[in-house]
This record gives structure tokens, sequence and C-alpha cells, in this order.
């Protein structure tokens, strides 16, 4: 990738620079366009490693020359936009405190669901985004590819979402805006969900064969719809306190079924 | 306990409003004074479980009929001062969004370390506030009592830690404010700290005697002086993806150790 712009953006009536904001803030502007922003060195080299394509990189004038933003300038393919910005207005835009000021915007991906008959994770109305992001994440690392969402989750593709997932995004297959039906029409591996209702201990169940882990709202926990087609299985806690929080509660399901396959 | 004061407090100005805003939103203000505010039914509720004196408990005038309110009310001890705030002067300090208006001031334990030779949990420099509570609110769980913090670690009393962990605080004895000799000096434990740079799986290691689990820095890890003194051990990433998440290794080593002892 050769970076040879004509010109240096100045002015936050630039079109692009509209558009960043609104996609950097509000969640109703991302899924109108589409589109997203992934700001930052590390989250564009996990875009790059996948190979995601960028529909727009953003540079501010005096990242231009940081080493780490030509070594991902060098690898960029050659028909990328890019846009410099001065580093005054690169600083009013960035959501993201000081660092290597380079972001990208991307379309986010919106794959179809059709059957699933293997290891997936769904989240059932899971409320924030650092604990979507963190199970993106946990799931990416056991090897989890396709992550279920159903319309009240937070956005998995969220700034904040990306931040928490460090890029665990490019790894997976997302499917957002699922109903409970899409679901339960799509699934076709056993449905297992967390419970202390239940004295069917994770350590005690056979986890061998594919399955479905669902993780629920924070407060209310799975909807009663799908916890009616799921086996309940509790997660010990024998000193009696608070239930885990929710992104602890998925990766312990996670990686214990990695260790029944893999370590016993 | 009987609710019967004198006084509406309407005023900004009033000493114990200007200490809890101060409480509320600064670390240095929390040291200096050792003290630190509850905000919640919730957590309020986890330190009367625990029998934690309160120094001093705020209310809204609306607040005052609840029935949630009252209920903690009855359950106060007799000396515990309260005052009453106007709702908008309670809605000027709080650091929650709209809820039941209560919290507490409370003073924060500072037990003093001797020898350790039981099970605990080593929070060397661990950044953020949420990654510190969700780590002592997985430690309560899985019935964890002893907890080091190194003295970069994030506040475990700070208001943002305590929500995160869920009041697990109250549960707990933690050491605050250590150096890495005074963790040497006084843990009698074998130390273990996940790294990428071993071979020794985690499900492939002896977890039946008491250990102490150090978890590292977010960027960092852990530091070298703690490194050189534990042995190293691996969490799985099938897929090389990004290391976990601080707080997601954390539980993944402790509920190991549980189910090790307990379930297999």
């Amino acid at each position: 990738m050769v970076l040879n712009p004509t010109e240096l953006i100045t002015s936050d009536k630039n079109t692009t620079v509209k558009l960043v904001k609104a996609l950097l803030a509000q969640a109703r502007q991302r899924k109108k366009h589409g589109q997203t922003v992934i700001e930052g060195v590390h989250l564009i080299d996990a875009a790059l490693r996948s190979d995601y394509p960028f529909a727009q990189i953003l540079l501010s004038e005096s990242a231009r020359s940081h080493p780490e933003v030509q070594q991902v300038l060098t690898r960029l393919p050659t028909y990328t936009p890019i846009l410099i910005l001065s580093n005054s207005l690169y600083e009013s835009i960035r959501s993201l405190g000081t660092g290597i000021d380079i972001m990208a915007i991307i379309n986010v991906p919106t794959p179809n669901l059709s059957m699933i008959d293997e290891d997936c994770l769904i989240l059932n109305d899971v409320q924030d985004s650092g604990n979507v992001g963190t199970l993106l994440r946990t799931a990416a690392a056991v090897g989890i590819r396709n992550i279920l969402c159903t319309s009240a989750t937070a956005q998995a593709w969220s700034p904040k979402t990306l931040r928490a997932g460090m890029g665990a995004q490019f790894a997976l297959t997302i499917y957002e805006g699922l109903s409970t039906q899409d679901i339960l029409d799509h699934v076709k591996v056993p449905l297992l969900a967390t419970s202390s209702h239940t004295d069917t201990i994770i350590y005690d169940h056979d986890l061998s064969a594919p399955v479905a882990w669902i993780m629920g709202h924070e407060g209310q926990g799975v909807s009663d719809d799908l916890m009616q087609c799921a086996t309940p299985i509790a997660l010990p806690q024998p000193n009696g306190q608070e239930s885990l929080n929710v992104a602890i509660a998925g990766a312990l399901c996670l990686y214990e079924t990695l260790r029944q396959r893999q370590y016993s």
C-alpha cells in the first residue's frame, strides 16, 4: 500500500468524519449504516490477520510516520481508501485515549443463519458490552466459532464490545438480532444453561458431544422459552455467594467442555 | 432501628455530604479517610449479612418509605447514624443511576498480614476495577478467603470494585498495598501463575494442596520478581487467540482447583 494522499482533512464537516463520529457514538447509526469503527493498531491488526476488508482507514497526521502504522499500511490491500486527519480533528473524534491514532470503518458482517450442528454459544440478551466482548474472546480462545445473539444482546461489533473482545469478533461467525424461535429452529445440538436450581454439577455432566451453551441476561438470566428447552447445569458455589458474573460462568462452561474432550 | 431524624439535609455544604462526594469521586480521598461509600440496597444487604458496621447511612427523602429500605433500617444496629437528604441533593451526589436511594459510609478494613498457609489469591497490579471486583466475586464463590493485593492494584473497596464484586468484599479478608516482598515473606503455600510459556497444562497439574494463584497486570502480566518464585501454568487456548482476560483466567484457575479437590 503506497500512501500518497493529497489532502489533509481538518474540518469536522467532512462526510467521512461525520460518519465516524456517528458510528462511534450510536448503536442506531451503526445499525442503519451496517458499519462500525475499529480503533487502534491492535484491532486493525486482528482484522488484517483475518483478511477482513476495511471500508475506510483514518489516520492522524502524526500517526502517519509511526512504525506500527507504517507496518499496517504495507499490509493493506491497495484499493483501501485512506484519510489523513489533522491531529486535533482526530483527537476530537476518537473514543480511545492517547495511543496510536489509527481507526477504520468496516462493514458489520450479517451471516445467514443455517442449521447449527456443532458447538456454539448463545447470548440471550446479555446486556453489557464488556461481558459480550469477554465471552467472544473466550469462545475464540477455545475454538468455538458460532455465536448466536438474541435481539436484546449488546451489539457484538460496537466499539466497546470490540475492545473487550480484543478483536475475537474477526475469528467468529456472529449471528445477531435472532429471536428465540430462530435459535430453536436452527440449533440442532443440545441446549445447556447454567442454573442454581439443579443438582447436575457441570463436572458430572458428559460434554463429549457438541453442545450449545446459553448465557443469559445479567439480571434475569436465560429467558423462559429457551430455558424450557435446555438442560440446566450447576456451577458449584460452595460458599453460597451471589451467582457468578455471566462472562465468568460462560468461560467456566466453555473450558469445562474443552477439558472433558481434550484433557480427561 | 427506629428512624426519627429531626432534620432534612438540603445543602451540599453539609460536612457529611461533602465527605460522601469526595469518597465517591477520588481514590486519594478514600485512602486519606480510610473510608468508602457503598451504594444501593444490594451492597448494604451484603454488609449487613456480614455484620459489617456502617459509619453513616444516607437516604433520600423518598427512599425512606420504600419497603426494601424499611427492611434494611430494621436490621441496623441502633447506634447507626442516619441522614435524610432531599431527593435532589441525593440525586446530585449518587454515582448509581435511578434506583433505591440508600448509601452508607463504611471504614475500609486494614487487616494485618500474617503468615498465609491456606489457599489465597494474589492480585499483582491488576488495573481494572471491574476485573478486581469480578475476581473477588469468583474467589468468594469458591470459598477462598485471603486476597493479597500489591500496591498498584485497583482499590478493592472503591465504589466501582464494590459494584463489580457484588459485595464479595464483605466475605473476604483483603490485604492491600503490599509489596512483592511482603507477599514472598508471608505466603507459605506454592505460588502459581498462568503463563503461555510453559507446557504444564492446568488440567495436568496437581492442585490438591493449598496454593496461591497470582493474577497480574492486564498488559504486562505478573511482575518478574513474583514470576521467578512461581510455577508457570498454562491455560490451553487451542485456537491460538489472544491471552484471556485476567478475570476469566483467574476464574478458570480457582474453579479447576475446586474441581480437582471436590469433583474428581
